[in-house]
């Protein structure tokens, strides 16, 4: 079916609306393909939802091809199972939720873990059954604080999100690579450029997680990668300690005055004054800097936790979130964040600006083991032997040469600083440099944890009950409309790649005369025949500039002009993307284009 | 890709579950095509979801025939819109509403006007943009007081629902006549028998409108249909008014005592006793029974509303409320119910049980009028010059020879009593009969009502702003699954029609032996190279009793059996529906199948 201009549910917008900030969703509104229903929401018109479709299709196709089942759940989920698994509280504000006339509570799900395992548990009963794969693409629901550039991070949005099911962790490996080599499949086959990250399984739980990102400026995640091809999630990325020190000859430390030092740079420029060490001066990395944390629990209870780092280090609560759960009471959802003034006041012995571990191990103050009780975790670059300026833990005071591992001890490591470029990669291929993506994938061996709440178990060779292990696995698909936008566009408009585009040609008809538009429509038919889709600009009082500027906003690959050339034979072929334009003849104008999509 | 039942995510019941009470929600439950996730909401499983989509992908190809474009809705909507057109409070309990984290009110859309009608708002301006039909194929939400049968009546479920846009009446006329072609050749192509009835526009507003009734005994919708042809909504059929009488020579009325007659019953048995007419007894048809109602206003407000019937008729509350709209202040959606004690305390003139229209013209008791103020329609049936039984508005006291037109006046006629079997159709095509159905589509000529309410308006040829007529077109897809599902199944199972099958042939290896499994595969492969849909039953330890149930139960339309016949170089090919079997050479079974598919 040729899509006639004339006729189209279309209409383009020569200025970017004032509720667009980013290329793609300026783009996307003014080429018509979508429109905004409230924050966050989406309309999609006709060309969106083609694009849609098509990007739908191609996970589908290699769904398909691993083996996956498609099934479809709804959207609309009682409360209960949730429950089962604490993220019913866990979500907090993160989900919309709802009441039935009865009163009973729902939610729209944000990811459907729970209905997965529960559906298998229902139909499936032995080791026979599995490997198990299926999937869904679905409308998902988030109720995001900030909404943000169109569909990149939207409240109602689709996602193809798909679950495996295996009786051992051989098989979960095996099921988590074949979707991982589908998921490198399916963005190739969109034209998508990605980067697998190594990730953090985060509030989802389970152990190996990586990351599909899409690198571009615009993206909310900040990664990292190394020349040398390491890449990974700056939550995930892990340090590697320096070697340990022999401390035998290490001097005592002693406590010096360093009246009104609360912050590193007083406390540097104070210790280069009371005690210089000659030329070597002291800088941030010498000290030890102690941030109290409060750790918001799923419980709603609220722990405090003291971390040690160097002074020339900045501290990231993201990377603290993502990695602390080995050292809380419970999994779940957590949130970290600076102590307050309150917090404080309820542990006297923490004496603000000058925190310290204490000043022997007999006489520690951080730590479980410490006068304060309190959970006392370093950064990897604090090791054995090394030495630091850091809080006396009286006001006004600080203790030099502080000696890890003989003054004073740490209940355990944590990832607890920025990371920053030049950070050496941790597989040593060389220095790490920060970028920005989208997150367009993400796939995590889950393990027992859903199956285990929910009793998920089947008979093993043996006919035992056993614990399914399970992997997840999601794509955002109109995520990925907006990422292909973003990345291929130009100040005229979408660019888009072939395997998504709403059409392969927009035929352009120039002129009034009859027998360019009837030239125009045997060649929109003769493609059509062809096998490829058709956009037809058919309208008949519309001006050459106005046409043409529509076909570079729309962005179908090829743009076919049928005009002034016609008595010589020819019409124009141009390629959206790179501007080449060619005179083909009339006759070849449809082998050209099959050629050119390599059909 | 063949369908392997060793891997396909499937567990078949031999009992019917529980939870189901018509034949389509036990079969598709037990056949592995859903599972219930919550009171009126499904899990679509790969079956399931196969004929899902094919019934979709009918639809579609319909709607793009007459020239629908395709666009898609959120299903999460802010309340705004809806406020707007009154129905954020039309809709009472029937919707679902949340609030998102700031507090603002989104509603999970039951229908779409509101939103089609901005979006045509938003893209269009001028009558040459007209007429313009989009629809879409949506996930759609009502809260169901008591959600039914399976798919019949779910909570969430899908719909294909269109609108159409025309600057004229003879557009929308087009436009409707358009859609309703389209209904016709979608149940035609579904294999789905199908009554279109009259129907009245009820909540929806709008005036012409039909129904699409598929007849089946456990359909929730009673209509009528004569021998004739006439098919209509009850609450649709209009009663063909009897002649009216000259009431010249009619002797004047007089008020009896009738002590005790608060019903027709005893009223009947009392005007026999002490006003005998000989051999014509005096029957419950010569009383009009006054009865008072209630009718709650959009604005909450209580309207008091007298209806007068003929004594031997019931009343039919549906009818009343479907039909009362323009007697009314105001459009919207309202509720009838009888009047309360309460509401009749408010009203002394009107003496329970005796309640008459008055004695005459001048003393008339009912009617906006009256003396009670109170609007007074009656059936049809009370024409002038009829004589009538009735209410002389004091306890135990009735009037006799009453005559309507000459004794008493209305504000209007209504149709406000249960039509019965036997009733003449209003074309007089025959007696009436009556028939359940389901309502599988739906079409209304909604005129300008939300046009004008959300200010949708064009210029017209002469340069001034139309507002724009509208029609709404609706078609329940998952709805459509379970009445096939109802209309097509037998004792062992489901019986699909090719058209929404989920494969076309099921193969079943019978036996043990390599060589059936050998040539079942081939022949497997074999079909899938000629464009036909294959289930195949591998399962090596699985009896051929088992799979043979199975495959009935499943319902593919043929059946197609590897077995000891192989031998003889024969397979044996089963019509699910019929059971007609027949051997037919191995390499002859894709032609034979084929050609049974009309391929």
């Amino acid at each position: 079916m040729v899509l006639r201009l004339s006729s189209l549910f279309l209409r383009t917008l020569r200025e970017d609306p004032a509720e667009a900030e980013v290329a793609s969703h300026k783009l996307l509104l003014r080429a018509g393909y979508i429109r905004r229903a409230a924050p966050g929401i989406y309309t999609w018109l006709p060309l969106g939802l083609r694009v849609l479709r098509k990007v739908e299709e191609i996970i589908r196709e290699e769904m398909t091809s691993i083996g996956a089942q498609e099934v479809h759940f709804p959207a609309l989920l009682p409360k209960e199972p949730y429950e089962v698994t604490n993220r019913w509280t866990e979500y907090g504000d993160g989900i919309f939720r709802l009441k039935d006339r009865k009163g009973a509570d729902y939610l729209l799900a944000p990811t459907h873990e729970e209905m997965f395992t529960l559906l298998v548990k229902d139909l499936y009963g032995s080791y026979k059954d599995l490997p198990l794969s299926i999937y869904q693409i679905q409308n998902k629901y988030r109720d995001e604080a900030r909404p943000r550039a169109g569909l990149l991070r939207g409240r109602e949005f689709i996602m193809k999100d798909s679950y495996s099911f295996d009786i051992d962790d051989d098989g979960l490996e095996a099921s988590y690579q074949a979707h991982r080599g589908a998921y490198l499949r399916i963005f190739e086959r969109l034209g998508l450029d990605i980067v697998p990250v190594a990730a953090t399984a985060g509030a989802m739980g389970g152990s190996k997680s990586e990351e599909f990102l899409h690198p571009t400026a615009i993206g909310e995640d900040t990664f990292v990668r190394s020349a040398g091809g390491y890449a990974a999630n700056v939550e995930a990325v892990s340090t590697v300690p320096p070697a340990e020190i022999d401390y035998s000859m290490a001097p005592a430390a002693r406590v010096l005055d360093t009246p009104a030092t609360p912050t590193i740079a007083t406390l540097v420029q104070s210790a280069n004054t009371i005690a210089p060490r000659g030329s070597d001066v002291w800088t941030a990395a010498d000290t030890l800097k102690n941030v109290v944390l409060a750790v918001d629990l799923p419980t709603g209870e609220r722990q405090i936790v003291v971390v040690g780092l160097p002074g020339d280090r900045a501290v990231d609560l993201k990377r603290i979130e993502a990695n602390i759960g080995s050292y809380l009471p419970m999994a779940g959802e957590i949130g970290v964040e600076a102590a307050n003034e309150e917090d404080l006041k309820k542990h006297a012995l923490l004496v603000k600006g000058y925190i310290g571990p204490g000043l022997s191990l007999d006489a520690a103050v951080l730590g479980s083991e410490g006068a304060s009780k309190l959970l006392y975790l370093v950064d990897p670059r604090v090791v054995s032997g090394t030495s630091w300026i850091t809080g006396a833990n009286e006001s006004g005071k600080h203790v030099f040469g502080l000696i890890a591992g003989r003054d004073f001890g740490w209940d355990g490591t944590i990832e607890a600083v920025e990371v920053r470029a030049g950070d050496e990669a941790p597989d040593g291929s060389g220095p790490l440099e920060a970028a920005r993506g989208i997150e367009m994938g993400h796939i995590f061996q889950l393990g027992r944890k859903y199956a285990q709440a929910l009793d998920l178990k089947v008979l093993d060779r043996n006919g035992k009950l056993a614990v399914v292990t399970m992997g997840s696995y999601g794509v955002g698909v109109t995520r990925a409309v907006a990422a292909l936008a973003e990345s291929n566009h130009d100040d005229k408009g979408l660019c888009w790649p072939r395997s998504v585009a709403p059409a392969d040609v927009h035929i352009v008809a120039v002129g009034r005369g009859e027998e360019i538009f009837a030239a125009a429509q045997k060649l929109a038919d003769d493609f059509e025949a062809a096998g490829l889709e058709v956009i037809y600009d058919d309208r008949p009082k519309v001006s050459p500039g106005v046409k043409f500027s529509d076909a570079e906003l729309i962005g179908v690959p090829t743009i076919l002009a049928v005009g002034r050339g016609l008595v010589d034979g020819v019409v124009e072929i141009k390629d959206r993307a790179t501007g080449e334009a060619e005179n083909i003849a009339v006759g070849d104008a449809v082998q050209y284009v099959l050629s050119t999509a390599g059909r």
